[in-house]
């Protein structure tokens, strides 16, 4: 069975299982008559944003016991908050919530590289290809890469001051949350 | 209780709890003497990238069968793979995955508005800040937007022809993935 079967049969799996009770489908919980500007206002019962890393040993669900419908959860590498930018925006100014928790995590892949690392291998492996207009966005020192993620929300316009961010280490061999202060 | 306060708990209760034998450290797997380029090269096993919508009411990880260690899962508003670029080309490249599945979902906010609405919106509530600049990825159909950022992918010239690139809608209603096959 391919990797891609497995999540076919996984996914059949999960629909037959699912806890359908437990699933909050904003429209369901509230009101009977749904409109797609309606759906948008009752969303705003949630409340945080979780940003992190896309690494395979992470799993926010169980590392920050949450259910479903209980946060926006936004990943990419390094879980860097400048890309995730255009999410956040939208999830606090259209669907309301309030809350920025942005975990890093120790052994990250993007400390052992630099742009011209990648912009390298880029062109060794796809044939000349040009990468070198394109920051991948890797860091050297964990703890102050969380303070700047932190600092370039609280700094940016477009995210309000009212908006409560969080910074925090998740340290991958033991699954702590570890909060970093601002400096 | 506060929000950041429950997930505080919920996390030292993971770590008290969290499985770890299942943890599928790479370096504990592979090798005995760990550097961060043997990190990297060991991390080579992982082999798929998942990309999502932030939505709050789906977790990959129980929709898909993920364990910890099985994926490198990328999420952002929509689920959008021209802003997942940078990250997926890390994970192909320096990560050695090679099958990405696209998976955007049902009843998606992304559906419910247009640049122009939230340019507007942050305009009103940010005391005439301008996001004009901002493109923020809203599209109107939901098929044929997977068609389109599965298309973008395979037509891009630091994705290798030879990445396997699987585009679904996810309906969050049922839990169920349904492919979308390309035109």
């Amino acid at each position: 069975m391919t990797l891609v079967e497995e999540i076919h049969v996984a996914n059949a799996a999960y629909v037959n299982h699912r806890p359908k009770g437990q699933l909050p489908l904003p429209p369901a919980r509230k009101v009977a008559i749904v409109t797609r500007t309606a759906s948008l206002i009752l969303l705003s019962s949630l409340s945080i944003m979780l940003l992190q890393c896309m690494d395979a040993r992470i799993l926010p669900a169980s590392a920050f016991g949450l259910q479903e419908g209980d946060a926006h959860v936004i990943r990419n590498a390094g879980g860097r908050t400048p890309e995730a930018l255009r999410s956040l925006v939208i999830s606090q100014q259209l669907l309301g919530t309030e809350t920025i928790i942005v975990a890093q995590h120790t052994d990250c892949g993007m400390l052992t590289f630099e742009n011209k690392d990648i912009h390298a291998v880029i062109h060794k492996n796809l044939h000349g290809a040009d990468a070198t207009h394109i920051d991948f966005l890797p860091f050297p020192n964990l703890e102050q890469n969380v303070r700047d993620d932190v600092a370039f929300l609280r700094n940016h316009e477009l995210i309000p001051k009212t908006v409560d961010i969080h910074g925090y280490i998740y340290d991958v061999a033991t699954g702590r949350l570890v909060p970093v202060n601002s400096e």
